[in-house]
């Protein structure tokens, strides 16, 4: 039995749904599919979620709602009439958006709300359209399918228990389930979104739940590369990759595939399948549990991720201080800051983090006056404008020399090294470098290893 | 004015304090000496501090202590009787020796004061075998010099406002002060110590007092080198070195000087030369704050220091977790123990610690019983027999490529990199491998840079 996920390039428009209809038609194996709302028909194009923000927007500013209401509306309108789809589910659209508008009064729960209609809508639509196919489908809301989630607006986390409810969905005598993906249902009825990319994060829970012998996620693109294709021309396709080596590359950019929706399938140790809704007869990039090494491969891909700030400060005797670290992640700590990566040297720290948790308020310079009075370090300094390059491969642990050729095909490149990190975990190393070397960088290495 | 402080081989004999004397002689600009107890005349022999130790282990297990008492004074015997100077104070040694045996009844106040006798009888003795040369030599204590201590045994911190009251020091009349090293005075009047290598300590702290022009570190070496001599044969010779580079050595064995002496002198930026009493023509390597960087020569120095564990856990998502490394230090604080180093990767997180913390006790056991309950990590693992290398050398910083240099030396001897590390500071950079590596891999880099 097969999960699929469809993202949102796959379902934005009644083409491209025709194309999903074909697939689950010719595949009897797939047993529940889950919906993104309607993405990108062109560059240009605004998705159906933020046209939902949008609306949100216009309502607690005080504006007017009535037009970016109905340009949802429309957009739905069009492909209901294109795949004559009976139009009274358009009345019940509307009804629920109004409804929201007028009765959810708090901004951050009117938002999820709101948010969540996107995928909700197209799960009922694609729903009545394949019943008017002949394919006996049924829409499972999230709350039918008993996917509970802490209430913790836009940021949901399933509760464990839910996985319970979740494997009942086998039962279901209908032969297709549709079910909306990005968010679940908080204790008090709520309606909570996980974090963007949450369709991924439904599919993976579906898929463990039912105990799915393959979850496949269909986007608009069949692959995995070793490195990014606006970068590299033609970069190598990756066949088979394993969860642990996909969360490496998967954390520093590599779009096709949330992180956070690896967890639950690597907890059940469900294969996932990349495949491409315009090309559905390529089999794509397989993610498993294990899989065999090739010598000649160490390094399966390398992905590099812009957007990071370190603070670095250095006090003699650093390291005779106990808590000396404890009391600055204390600090991070009181300002909610997460820290990826802290390499250090005798006298020396460096902290690094996410830019964007600086981007709306001042807590990067709070956190330095607070760590320069309590520490005392002798002197503290911040970098912009760092990236995270990551070499990965489980191959790499068998291998010396790794390290080696990495540095010596950035070194001839004049990369400079600005960090560098690797703890025990022998398949990954890091690199932090100046955002301009990303490029460069990452054309040295696949020179190198490809 | 300068401040010389002669270590336990320079002053082991009447033959090496004669050598003392003469250096102290032909140098006007000496004003103060710093001495260490006498150290070994050869190598079965035993340093006057471990006799020292043993009265005390003798007196607290019940033991007969005249043994122990008369070997001590049977050493200073014989420096007095060839030195030819005045026995009287043998008698002096002993009353105080038998004072404090009696009358200090805390164990740990009564080892720190017996062990401070090493150094202070030996500089009553020196001083008073100048002044039978005619030299105007005074012997001053830690006490009448002015060096206050928290009173925190075998590991006092000198008291910051000292250095107001050392300063005196510059107004006494008399040619050459001779000042016992290791220990200071608390404010209940108590004699403690610094940590082993202390006499270092108390050097650097009257140099800065007296802001000497010059701090002379005597012992039997008059070089730092490149790379430690019981490994390279004829290594190089280092001539100048900054106080950090030094640092960085000093922190990972490089035995001459101890690393926490160099704070004082480096707030002050004093200038330390490293000489030998036994060839004191040689102008040994000199620390300074500043040098002149040769583009040829990046690296400085190697060093290498073994005993490390390190602990790494694994958890998916770990770097979501706002806190998680702040709760592991947490504990590793509640037992007291020190981290040097905490390389990481996405999931996992290594914490690189002094494996001696762990010697006499089950904290290591603790520890990972008290992460895997409060983190619920998937797997922890703890690896010993770690070494840390270090690669040194201020010209580093300047120029792309020397981690390819190092990688790749390290590759061709087969030493597997197990985690590294390299903060913002690019003088210096870590390697943690396998202690059985520790050989090969200095070879290795020697032969790669010098």
């Amino acid at each position: 039995m097969k999960v699929a996920k469809f993202g949102g390039s796959s379902l934005s428009n009644a083409t491209q749904i025709k194309k999903v209809a074909s697939i689950v038609q010719n595949d009897k194996n797939i047993k529940t599919i889950v919906v993104s709302a309607p993405g990108k028909r062109h560059d240009d194009d605004v998705k159906v979620t933020d046209m939902l923000i949008a609306l949100h927007a216009s309502k607690i500013s005080g504006l007017d709602t009535e037009d970016a209401l109905s340009e949802i509306l429309k957009r739905y309108e069009s492909i209901i009439d294109e795949l004559a789809v009976d139009r009274s589910l358009l009345d019940d659209f509307e009804n629920i958006l109004r409804s929201y508008l007028t009765t959810i009064e708090d901004d951050e729960e009117l938002l999820d709300a709101l948010k969540s209609r996107g995928e909700d809508f197209n799960a009922r639509l694609i729903s009545s359209y394949f019943n008017s196919l002949g394919v006996n489908a049924k829409y499972v809301s999230p709350e039918e399918a008993g996917i509970k989630v802490t209430n913790t607006p836009a940021n949901a986390r399933l509760i464990p228990g839910s996985y319970e409810n979740i494997s009942k969905l086998k039962d279901y005598p209908e032969d297709v389930l549709v079910i909306p993906g990005f968010y679940g249902i908080a204790d008090n009825g709520n309606i909570v979104t996980f974090a963007r990319g949450g369709s991924d994060i439904t599919g993976a829970i579906i898929a463990r739940g039912i105990r799915a012998e393959l979850y496949e996620n269909y986007t608009d693109e069949s692959h995995i590369y070793a490195a990014h294709p606006g970068i590299i021309d033609n970069p190598y396709k990756i066949e088979e990759i394993t969860y642990r080596e996909m969360r490496e590359l998967a954390y520093a950019g590599f779009g096709i595939f949330h992180d956070e929706a690896l967890e639950p399938l690597y907890q059940e140790k469900i294969p996932v399948m990349i495949r491409d809704t315009n090309a559905p007869h390529i089999e794509g990039t397989k993610i498993v549990p294990e899989r065999d090494l090739d010598p000649d491969i160490p390094v399966i891909g390398f992905s590099c991720d812009e957007g990071f700030t370190s603070i670095s400060l250095h006090k003699y005797l650093l390291n005779k201080e106990v808590g000396f670290t404890r009391r600055i992640l204390q600090i991070l700590e009181d300002y909610q800051i997460s820290y990826e990566h802290m390499p250090s040297g005798i006298d020396d720290i460096s902290i690094i983090m996410r830019s964007n948790q600086f981007d709306n308020n001042d807590s990067l310079e709070k956190i330095i006056d607070e760590i320069d009075i309590q520490l005392e370090p002798e002197w503290i300094e911040v970098e912009e404008d760092l990236s995270m390059l990551f070499i990965v491969g489980l191959g790499m642990a068998r291998q010396v020399g790794i390290v080696s050729r990495v540095t010596a095909a950035l070194a001839k490149e004049q990369v400079n090294i600005r960090m560098m990190n690797q703890g025990s975990t022998e398949y990954s190393m890091m690199f932090a470098i100046k955002t301009k070397d990303h490029e460069p960088a990452i054309k040295a290495l696949f020179k190198e290893f490809f």
